[in-house]
């Protein structure tokens, strides 16, 4: 059924963002030391990204993620229909995990992020980022892995590896885009993260079709 | 047998309880930074959750938490008068657990927390926290997942990304007003906890019987 | 074979007293915050506990401690005269574990160890600490889990929440006597850490042998 | 098809790479206690093993290093001639990697290390670390245990109970002289390196091939 669908996409990607904003607000709090921030704010994702994609995958596929949901539409494995509701879903979530983050915190409800994230090296990285998420998946379909464990332990690695701490999904960064705490992006920096994110799917998908090919 | 299964309730929980609040205590005394006590304090609890719900899910299902055993009850998995005794041992065991914790660090074994932890953003969070781990048990069962890995893995996530640090069940949190350490809750601040932590497990069974149907 | 059995216990619990006592020197050099220095030490052994039980449990079942050797023979499950060779082979993998640790980070290869560890707190601990790790390990062969995975996540756990920072082994307490750096213990502090760990292992016997009794 | 699998060798290698020197610059930038940064270096690397051999293991058998090309090399599983194939693909992918994690951090993209890693302890931890990486991989393939996960703990432990942080990895080493950051090494110091890798890779084969003889 449709309505689950969307309903698993949203609350999923919700959740995430919740997990990714509360935990860097609380981490930020505790802590004067910004490696320790992104140690618990990474712990926080990964374990968050294991969960909800254990659960929600049964229902929606688990995707949270527009370029993922490009990648599978792309593949025709999701008609293109359900990807527009797939990725309505997801920025609609996304944008209400970032309030619910601030609710539960006692921030201001509604904000904007004025944290620059620009330059070469950021665009390189969030390239980076989201070619080795999207190769992560399919190779890890390919290998009959399990597929949540490895997108969380990747994450787990990127947030450090890449010099963007790695957002790699478009709504989740545009949701990042509402708070002005420790996990914000500035608006006008989210084209050029977005695109930079589809740039580096598009290519994983292409190597990954000829990589991962399935032995006859 | 049903005594086996009341043990294995009031053991599991009480062990948890000694993780929560020993972990806390040990943290609390190496470190000024709070952060690094909390993440010592997550690692702890989401280690000791992995191993008590894998060894005691064959004895009595391993819920350690009245919210659980509210659901599971309600849900007809477990009758009201098992689902009493659970309650009973995993409050018993839980203070238990408090009461061990202070011996084995050389401190005096009852004490009453002055912590406070009130108000609408800590009252939100023990609901969302609650809910969360509802949805996860849930959604665990019904992808046939490993749930006490699951279950590990969100705690962990939930300690940072909630602004309680999710308690998230109610024995547990009773136990953890019997000490005036780390993990401590003030007993006045005990009620709302408990409403906030119904409430979340309420909305969480309910959506979850909807979102999590088996397919045909 | 009984020499590759002997081989197998001797090299994993001197590697698994390298990893202890090595990450022991490593953190303690490397910060001054001792929460940070034990969070090291914690995931360096639960890692290294993970590998060597998984690896050498086919070969000799993956003991490294005299207590759950102790706990096996009792069973029956391991005849007297060969747990005798196990215990032996573990005392000497052991000792010999921490002369490569201080032979890799440039140190006095013998050393004794003036860390006092002693006191009524510190052996309730040590016994908590046993009881738990036998509970463990017949809990998750009861279940048919992963015992490498639960035995590395307890004592990730044990180390933090047992205000010894939980030894629980006696061959490995008697290793970790000969080096006087973070992981060690006065030599006369010994007699009594190995009466509590023999005593809670027992009592995790006995009761897991009622707790744990297979279902028919 | 063999360009698939040098493609895999050198894309698995540099991501490797890429994760360990971008994780050690990221957190090097981050904070001023050294213990810290290696936790972080230590966990990007853990999890990145863990995804890159889970999802190119089906292509390759990602091996990403060539002590274990060697070993697999004499024990005829792989042919001379592919295993030098598979040595080049592993320099070349891992000095890249090198150079991508410079690109988006946005330094010089060329680089040469002056960081000393030499002495007796040094080159005793990389003999007790490669030995310690073949005989988990060995003995992980004989348990028909999970060898990605075996090979990430198996590192994640040996980054803090070597002396030098565990590099074990004649390539890695190599690509980890084209940096001067956190993970770096100077050039002349590689050959001792190598030697230490290469003797512990074979003491640790010899010793698994009777340790680790299949049951008949």
């Amino acid at each position: 059924m449709t309505a689950r669908r969307l309903v698993a996409e949203a609350l999923g990607t919700g959740l995430l963002v919740t997990a990714v904003v509360g935990s860097g607000i609380m981490a930020d709090r505790l802590t004067a030391d910004v490696a320790l921030a992104l140690l618990a704010n990474t712990i926080a994702t990964a374990a968050a990204l294991l969960v909800l994609i254990t659960i929600f995958a049964p229902v929606s596929g688990a995707h949270f993620n527009p370029a993922v949901t490009l990648v599978f539409a792309v593949r025709r494995e999701v008609a293109p229909i359900l990807a527009l509701g797939f990725v309505a879903a997801q920025i609609t979530g996304g944008v209400a995990g970032t309030l619910l983050a601030h609710a539960m915190f006692d921030l201001p409800i509604w904000q904007l992020s004025t944290t620059p994230r620009s330059g070469t090296g950021q665009w390189i990285a969030e390239g980076v980022a989201t070619f080795g998420l999207v190769l992560t998946i399919l190779g890890a379909i390919h290998a009959r892995a399990n597929v949540a464990l490895m997108v969380a332990a990747y994450i787990a690695a990127a947030y450090w590896f890449t010099a963007s701490t790695s957002f790699a999904n478009p709504a989740v960064s545009l949701a990042r885009a509402f708070t002005e705490t420790f996990a914000g992006i500035r608006p006008v920096d989210l084209p050029a993260f977005w695109l930079a994110q589809i740039a580096g799917a598009s290519v994983a998908a292409a190597l990954a079709g000829w990589l991962f090919r399935p032995a006859k």
